[in-house]
């Protein structure tokens, strides 16, 4: 596995080096959790390595240890607190490689269900479900907050 | 975190219950690694669950821990047998909702970058490149299996 990445690094030019990335719902000393606003997908969250790393096997074996249980709270939190359908989990960073795991609630009614949020529209939106899952945020990020603080 | 699916738990009309899924990699007690056929993603494997379990976090901690460590293994082997711009991580699962890792080795050039390989068409594909690429993955294959067994 490759070296660490120093706890400090940067990237130029980096938008998960030079912003939280979304907004801010825990911050720990390697990484944080952002709640992201992507259209048509209302439990859309990130868990974003602080320091500038690009790959999964940039990180130690503690290190990537510790990231997944991040990822494994905020997807409790998620699968409590908003009963998604399903859980996406996916680590990309093709345009910005800094590592940051997408953590989704999907639902059988969201419009690109069962493709990849990435992948072809499948249906309309449907914005009083969307609102119905937004309403449940604030205490799915409680829950998440607190079994993050556990790991910290 | 919820309970951990019997180790020997298979679910009717699943394709990952009823075959491997692609072909055999590696097989331990707990996963098993396959290497699928995608068109214009020439190393692109899986790390699969052998038994049936939707979510991450159905797993336990222990479970996930070495999920990932096999996960990491595999992207170890292909960043140093095959050179890609980028690994892309992803357990999805809406289709086929049974635990299952994608690990793809991504290349500037491939039909889909920087999108997704569930996005749109980029670009035409590169033949030539995709067989230098598959031509790395006897000597990938032959290092994951070595570092998968050292896990197991």
């Amino acid at each position: 596995m490759a070296a660490t990445a120093p706890a400090a690094a940067t990237a130029p030019d980096c938008p998960l080096c030079d912003g939280d990335g979304g907004a801010l719902v825990w911050r720990g000393a390697k990484l944080r959790v952002i709640r992201a606003q992507e259209a048509g997908f209302p439990a859309f969250y990130r868990v974003v390595w602080n320091a500038h790393a690009a790959e999964f096997t940039d990180l130690d074996a503690g290190d990537r240890l510790h990231c997944m249980e991040a990822v494994a709270a905020v997807e409790a939190a998620l699968r409590a607190h908003v009963q998604p359908d399903k859980i996406n989990l996916a680590a990309l960073g093709n345009m910005v490689p800094h590592l940051h795991w997408h953590v989704i609630a999907r639902f059988a009614w969201d419009s690109h269900f069962p493709g990849a949020v990435w992948a072809a529209l499948q249906r309309e939106r449907a914005p009083e479900r969307e609102s119905e899952v937004a309403a449940c945020l604030a205490a799915a990020e409680s829950a998440m907050a607190a079994r993050l603080a556990q790991l910290a």
